[in-house]
């Protein structure tokens, strides 16, 4: 499970996108959500559309390995898809903020890698929450306040890369997704061959 | 402190002068020895000679990060060196056994990455082990029953990387290091950095 967070305005958006692409043991899991489909949306893939009386009791059930409530609806990632996909060396994206890396630290830490991007410098990350220039300065301001806010919580991260070049910050982020997957406990396979080695 | 370990014939000595080469951010530390200099061996650049009596006073003062007796010679790593260099953020290479491992690893474990490198085979460290085919049958059977019994640690290394072919090993060696150098809890020059994004 390898989670990328970061303030609006880093670039993750774009890092997360590009890993997809060209990652191909890497997926997003396909998340419920109690918001309606929107034109286009398929049951299944974009999400898992359920009620809201299905959400509150497949919470009630932990059966959410992190849930959030946005603007009235909420969102969360089934326990069961993720871990069965694991299993089978299936490595998953997580696009979601500190509160969401928290949940899912404490429910299974092993399998946690949690990266949190930040912007090259304060003026670069507000002409990125500035946007096309019609947003009024206490939309600009709110803006910024919540990017702080995300900020204060880089430190419940294992590795921090700043987004200064968007290439050169893909690159880091595939070389952490690299040497995770070395891990000797993740590399379960290579059980048997030691075994081999070892014997005379 | 960057740490590999791997049975002889595993191509770590070749691994290890790679990186030395390539990356001018890691060294090796300068050990301390009891044997005597070989022709060509400047004291305080190849080693630090030091009498039998230092060494031991150097022990018994806990000067030594790990240290081990080999044919009758001591050799060891001074702590003070190693300490002050990665305070000013320079990396060491460690080509230690399993049991320099521990030491290092009780000693200062969070500054600490462990990687052990294995053969591609059964057959190809046999092979490797077999030398230029002038050793008996009896040598090269010891040889394999030593890297074997090294073989049987490595469970106690962090990452592991099956040396199959020397650029693609070299490689991920190197995906290692660069991850583990973008840690946060080793990039404490970024703190000034966040703490400034957050000032409003």
């Amino acid at each position: 499970m390898f989670i990328m967070s970061s303030p609006s305005g880093a670039g993750k958006t774009t890092i997360s996108r590009m890993l997809l692409e060209r990652d191909a043991h890497i997926c997003m899991s396909v998340s419920c959500t109690t918001r309606p489909p929107r034109p286009g949306e398929v049951d299944g893939k974009d999400y898992h559309f359920v009620s809201q009386a299905e959400f509150d009791r497949m919470v009630a059930d932990e059966e959410f390995l992190e849930w959030a409530t946005v603007f009235g609806n909420s969102y969360g990632t089934p326990k069961a898809q993720v871990k069965a996909g694991l299993k089978e060396g299936q490595d998953y994206l997580f696009d979601i903020d500190w509160q969401g890396t928290q949940q899912l630290y404490q429910k299974l830490e092993r399998d946690v890698v949690r990266v949190f991007l930040l912007p090259p410098s304060i003026d670069e990350l507000r002409r990125r929450l500035t946007g096309r220039g019609t947003d009024s300065e206490d939309v600009i301001a709110a803006r910024m306040e919540r990017a702080r806010s995300e900020i204060s919580h880089w430190d419940g991260y294992d590795y921090v890369v700043v987004n200064d070049d968007i290439d050169a910050c893909f690159d880091k982020v595939r070389e952490i997704l690299a040497a995770e997957r070395m891990r000797r406990a993740r590399q379960t396979g290579l059980i048997g061959f030691v075994r081999e080695l070892m014997t005379p």
